[in-house]
């Protein structure tokens, strides 16, 4: 049986998602907790969107293939029992629709960026997920940029650089809005996102929104396709996994096997 | 000249306002940082509410008289520069008006208590300023029981004890609502607080929430002006300073020596 899990976690204390040996990650919590729980020798969790050391998640999904008379609810229960004392919470567990894969299903994948700058009413009891700026931001022109940003192309420009796979993504939505407190928050949305793509374009952003780059230049940046200085990479703590869409029941495994013939071409 | 600071901070690794030889507390930083930028021998801030070890503030007042030379928004500056490795921040520093003390001349203080049941969307980054309970509350009860309290009362139930001070207050507002996560946030406002009150007055809607009490045991309980074992008083960690009222200029001596008589009667 494949069980969907959905959890949120607070990753400052990680060293990321994927296990490491020696060090404290989410998957490797995860994955311990089932194996104790369901007394299996190992267990493989897959993930919708291995976060780095740093970035948190409110709305991430895996999947897990478990034993057939395990049952879910109960699991959930014991789960979070077991992660009590960490910074991991389990939303549900459920046994998935037919042909359901976590990282290879989902339809889009949406992050959250929050800075604050000296316009902002500092919270200190957001300060670990949230990027605190000693400048001021313009928020129209990062937004500018960004809406200049949407569609589908080659991230090549805002992409860690990896080996023969493809670059080309579709960003679907990519704003920011100043919220209660002036904190700058960037609501970013694609079909699946390369290594780093999300704090490059936002770091871009930034770089619009201090004066150092126009508004326009990100997309020139971006048809150039090579890397640059230009701008910064930004920090992980103000990243947040915030939602992962997943397609009707009857799509999930012909949109899975898209993905993989899209990201993995022969 | 006094000065008038408004800060913020997480009280998570403090042991509360108050300055406490050998323990790290919000008050010892910040007259150490003043005392410091300031090259004085001693600085003692007088604050608006004390708040215990563990309990947040966005909105914080104090004030401190200091030599007529120094310059406001540099000192400003110069605080969240020395302070910027913990977890206090302060949102700004000005020349007080005539006749201003920080804890006498409030009309108001506002608290926020949040807390995630078994209905809300947990989030872990927010998980140390929020009280997590693995327990369905029933928000219209606890907003029942709540609004049952307001107006001028003696708080001895809801008070820790202490002699010889008034034990009358005027609650001003107390509402319960489920923000977008489901996370219960009571708003309470009172002229003042005394110690415990606010932690102690989420505690009785707590157990009216859990069905332990029914909504108008608070307020009869309240009528009895004794302590009582009928509740328990809630931990401080889901507990914000989130504002402090004054008066406008020029009500501001008046009303601090009305409250000074108020609370300390011969």
């Amino acid at each position: 049986m494949r069980l969907r899990i959905d959890l949120a976690y607070d990753g400052t204390d990680f060293s990321g998602w994927a296990k490491q040996p020696e060090l404290p990650t989410i998957q490797g919590s995860l994955d311990e907790a089932l194996a104790t729980i369901l007394r299996l020798d190992e267990v493989q969790t897959i993930v919708a969107g291995r976060t780095d050391a740093g970035v948190h998640a409110m709305g991430q999904v895996v999947h897990v293939d478990v034993p057939d008379d395990v049952d879910p609810r109960t699991l959930a229960m014991r789960l979070n029992s077991f992660l009590a004392q960490t910074a991991i919470s389990i939303h549900s567990v459920r046994e998935a629709d037919p042909g359901f894969d976590a990282r290879f299903s989902p339809i889009f994948r949406r992050y959250e960026y929050r800075i604050t700058d000296t316009s902002s009413i500092r919270d200190p009891r957001t300060r670990h997920y949230t990027l605190w700026m000693d400048e001021p931001l313009d928020v129209t022109t990062m937004n500018a940029a960004a809406q200049s940003l949407l569609g589908l192309h080659d991230w090549t420009t805002y992409c860690k650089a990896r080996e023969g796979a493809t670059r080309v993504r579709e960003l679907q939505r990519f704003e920011w809005v100043r919220d209660e407190n002036g904190v700058l928050v960037a609501t970013i949305q694609a079909d699946a996102f390369c290594h780093n793509m999300v704090r490059n374009l936002v770091g871009v952003c930034v770089a619009v929104g201090r004066g150092r780059l126009d508004s326009v230049d990100a997309v020139v940046l971006r048809d150039q396709r090579v890397r640059t200085a230009a701008f910064a990479v930004l920090p992980p703590q103000g990243l947040t996994l915030a939602e992962v869409g997943y397609p009707d029941a009857a799509e999930l495994a012909l949109r899975a096997s898209e993905s993989r013939r899209r990201r993995n071409p022969v």
